[in-house]
């Protein structure tokens, strides 16, 4: 009994840093899109979502199904509660690849004006942030969810600055208002990205030692 | 035994009544914040969402003790499901009326441009969603859910139209190009809101139904 459920928790890590993997190769997909304007590789990261969604599910049932089973104990449930916030704000990010690729499909095919520099450096810092909250989760390592944690603080500077940058251009006037407000919104997904990874990173904590950052003094489904 | 379970159920109906009023308030009191730019109910907005926090953890506690403590028929483990779901999009709409009026305390105290016309019919319009997906929820009204679903693409059509003004505004250079560019993050945000009144139409169906609408031929947690 106890081998077949380890065996089933077993399969929702492996499902899990499957889903992370798909979504990490989704984000940096869609910063491809975006600089070559690759109309081809843009519809495959919506096309890919779907499968994004249905690894989200798939996860979801195995949690639900370990739950129901079995009378999980108290660092199991932990575990089991993390992974299914985890695989929702997997969902989101793969959402944000998507919608930014969207943005990219309607841009027009000539060079981006200079805020892309910022919006490249912020593609790289979250999906850093990404990498960094999946390894803590599979390696049950606190300090690099604490990292990732910290790492927020880096993307919000870049888009502020970012943001600085645009509304000059836009006082300026000589660019197209239209194309800088796209890239505005890209800039904005992309700080999303570095939430949802800030996010996992607070739930790995919360798997790993039953508090949740926000949420001091009480613990949160404390069994 | 299936008293006390019929109570839990009970409770967690009752909490996600009272969290989805509390929502609903904090997305009204968000556009009154920016029409006035009262910024004392701008901050309470954003000290309330910490009480939504609590709620959505309070409820997602009631869940897990439910389906750890019984074990749940497939109505039940459909409704649960979807009340775990659900709070998680109305949290997100908590969110995002914290986001509005973290932008209008950044605003300057003058009158607004005149996109403010379409996002208050951005307001009105998503709130409605909001209202339609909890009550299909409370009444297992499957139609009124289907009603919230189709009602997204009165919010996406406002958002569009919305946009179009403030590029034009961009471009005709007479305004002030950051407060055209915070009411277009509102915008957006208030698009957000009504996805997620449809993503919780969407679960509302699932609970009733067993099947998810983007997810044809597969049923979910299928017990």
């Amino acid at each position: 009994m106890r081998k077949q459920y380890d065996m089933e928790l077993n399969k929702l890590n492996t499902q899990l840093v499957d889903m992370a993997a798909y979504v990490e190769q989704a984000v940096s997909d869609a910063l491809k899109a975006l600089e070559n304007r690759d109309e081809q590789l843009a519809h495959q990261v919506s096309k890919n979502d779907r499968e994004v969604d249905r690894m989200e599910r798939e996860i979801e049932d195995i949690c639900l199904m370990l739950l129901l089973r079995q009378q999980p104990v108290a660092g199991d449930l932990r575990f089991i509660s993390a992974a299914l916030k985890i695989i929702t704000d997997l969902e989101r990010i793969g959402d944000q690849a998507q919608d930014i690729c969207e943005i990219s499909l309607t841009m027009d095919p000539k060079p981006i004006a200079s805020p892309l520099t910022t919006i490249r450096e912020m593609f790289k810092e979250s999906s850093a942030m990404i990498k960094m909250a999946v390894d803590a989760f599979i390696t049950k390592d606190e300090e690099l969810a604490n990292e990732c944690i910290r790492h927020d603080d880096v993307v919000d500077a870049l888009f502020v600055d970012c943001r600085t940058r645009i509304i000059k251009e836009l006082q300026s006037g000589h660019n197209d208002p239209e194309e800088l407000i796209d890239l505005l919104q890209i800039a904005k997904y992309l700080e999303r990205v570095a939430d949802h990874a800030e996010n996992i990173g607070e739930w790995v904590i919360f798997s790993l030692t039953g508090h949740h950052k926000d949420y001091l003094g009480v613990e949160t489904f404390g069994v």
